[in-house]
């Protein structure tokens, strides 16, 4: 491996990229046009994206309390087919982005009241959200139980299968001239990366993508970002002849719980996800997966017939403040001062946010003056923050 | 893997058993004293045992229908404890043999009343089922759920860890000069066993252990033996400092569905086991895993706080007739008549009764005068079928 990694990552680099999940890759890609990158990720096993269900939803994940993220959610939702077809040009490989649109399903008076009230929330943001009566749900969704009790439906919301789009991301950063190593790395004090087998990697700029890892990757000198990991757990189930995955994304609350069922073209329905504050154990707790196949099951019984592949529990980069951040460092490197940019908390919307993030990410890069003051000495000392709003 | 699986098995061998779950490998050690065996062995993505959770329960599964079968399992009960000392010696592979008992555990009236009912019947046939009151329940396993009404114990109803035991076979396989061949083969008209690269391998007697698969194994010159599979799902959790495993086997009746946990030393809980006839997919219906999990977290709710580690279907070889099936044909070879002899049908009890098969088996095999007619031409003519009760 060490001869191998050598091998990749010899020559010169202007770039390294630290995680190549969708926001690290995307960012690779962008910055791959007028630098040399090297993409250093750590694999799939750690990705959240390898998990996560894809859903492009700025609607359906309407909150009030977070009209920022809400913005850079729309903005980004904006992009993302034009993003998803310049990409699938470019790589001849499909995202599976399917525009069907999302129902909002619930099982119960109760869960219909608070599926109706958030959906008067988003309407009244100025957002497109049609009340539906069980009679039209089962129409759209013949699969659906007979206990439904009532949904909405959300034309603007879509989903993409975000393994795929990590795919296509390394498939044009390959074809881009990005130098993809596959190995663990961190960020030394003199601004180097130092990959698992020893390796060193020395460029005048680190970028760190690494989602809810990104502080344990950063050298003492650097300030935390203070994200943290908030866990979910989904299942991958196979659709079958009899049992066939829905049309459309399904979005369900049953006894308050929240629960969602995405399929995608080849008859997988992804099932998610729970999101609980368990630190970033990757065990999967059996009660996960019994409440959400429950739920899933309640709202659309074929579930029952379907097989189970995959249970994972992945962790989503989260912040105190909403919104992701997007933020400059310098350290005194041995040849001279290192730009860190760390690029992280995209939450819930990481796969929606990753060509946005990359963008703002190239730009704050591209800005050759160091637009932050070097880093203070002590690890307690705040740095300047800029969202990625404020950033881009 | 062509040269490897020559390099194995090159040399003359005068038995070739097919098929290295518990009751193959155990055949292939027997016969090694006095034979150079090859066992063949298709990998354990295909064992029943893989995926068993190892129960020795004569009392347990005890039916009043099957009077030959649990006269079978006491006698193979009798014998575990000096064959599993034995192995583990030869070895130093720790089979995980625990003797804690089973407790039967039933959570409504209506299953306490079945529960009941059984243990009358299996003490009325002489065995030993104590009924215990809820308050000695949670007493012996603090763990059950409150709403359990009753249960019993059986105290002579122990288990082991399947896949440890066929690591041990073949380990004690290997030490006695059995040459482990790790590829799929299937027996051809002539005698010879063909392997999935085409390598060939000839014996002058050849022994088939493959469970379900058995017929698909044999040539067209053989009559089938009936054999099928008898689908069942099992989850293996790993219990938590805050929740662990019980200390005994649980056998669960909650409305009217079975349901047993098994503990391991190593803190690990199988879950099992569904009984579908749903042919040989070893698929996983995500049904099956949410009866599972709901009744094991009803019994025992500290279940929701484990870990899933995996959950896979697996399929007992399972005959039309009560009793495991010993059945011996003659196929005419190219260097003289190959002896096939058929050994499988052990049903939910393969883990139990492997060294009773295996010396049966090799019992039969030592027999040198051909005891059984040569094959009819017909496929559908019967064969002599002695069961493993007559033959042994």
């Amino acid at each position: 491996m060490h001869s191998a990694i050598q091998q990749q990552h010899q020559g010169p680099a202007d770039v390294v990229v630290l995680g190549g999940g969708p926001v690290g890759a995307a960012t690779a890609r962008l910055l791959a046009a007028d630098h040399r990158v090297v993409l250093v990720d750590a694999g799939e096993h750690l990705r959240a994206a390898h998990r996560a269900a894809g859903m492009l939803a700025p609607t359906s994940e309407f909150r009030t309390t977070e009209p920022e993220v809400h913005a850079l959610a729309l903005d980004a939702m904006g992009r993302w087919p034009g993003e998803a077809a310049a990409l699938e040009t470019e790589t001849g490989i499909g995202l599976d982005l399917r525009t069907a649109g999302t129902l909002h399903v619930a099982l119960g008076a109760d869960d219909l009241a608070r599926t109706t009230h958030l959906a008067d929330a988003a309407r009244a943001a100025g957002l497109e959200a049609a009340p539906l009566d069980r009679r039209s749900l089962r129409r759209a969704e013949p699969g659906l139980s007979r206990r439904v009790a009532g949904g909405v439906a959300v034309q603007g919301d879509h989903q993409v299968d975000p393994r795929r789009l990590v795919t296509a991301l390394r498939a044009s950063c390959a074809a881009r001239g990005v130098r993809l190593v596959d190995a663990a790395g961190r960020l030394a004090d003199d601004g180097s990366v130092v990959l698992a087998d020893g390796c060193t990697l020395r460029a005048s700029v680190v970028v760190v993508c690494a989602g809810h890892r990104t502080d344990a990757l950063l050298p003492g000198a650097l300030p935390p970002t203070g994200v943290r990991a908030v866990a979910g757990t989904v299942l991958r189930l196979h659709g079958t002849p009899t049992a066939p995955v829905p049309s459309h994304v399904l979005r369900g609350r049953v006894d308050d719980r929240e629960v969602y069922l995405v399929p995608r073209t080849d008859g997988e329905l992804v099932v998610g996800a729970t999101s609980v504050e368990r630190g970033t154990d990757e065990r999967v707790p059996a009660g996960e997966v019994l409440d959400l196949l429950g739920d899933a099951a309640a709202l659309y019984p074929g579930v029952r017939e379907m097989h189970l592949a995959e249970a994972l529990s992945g962790h989503r980069p989260t912040l105190a403040t909403p919104g992701p951040l997007l933020r400059e460092h310098t350290l005194p490197g041995s040849d001279g001062p290192v730009r860190v940019v760390l690029s992280t908390g995209h939450g819930r919307h990481g796969v929606l946010l990753c060509h946005r993030a990359a963008a703002a990410t190239a730009a704050a890069v591209r800005t050759s003056a160091p637009s932050v003051a070097p880093t203070p000495p002590a690890r307690s000392s705040p740095s300047v923050p800029p969202t990625l709003e404020e950033a881009s």
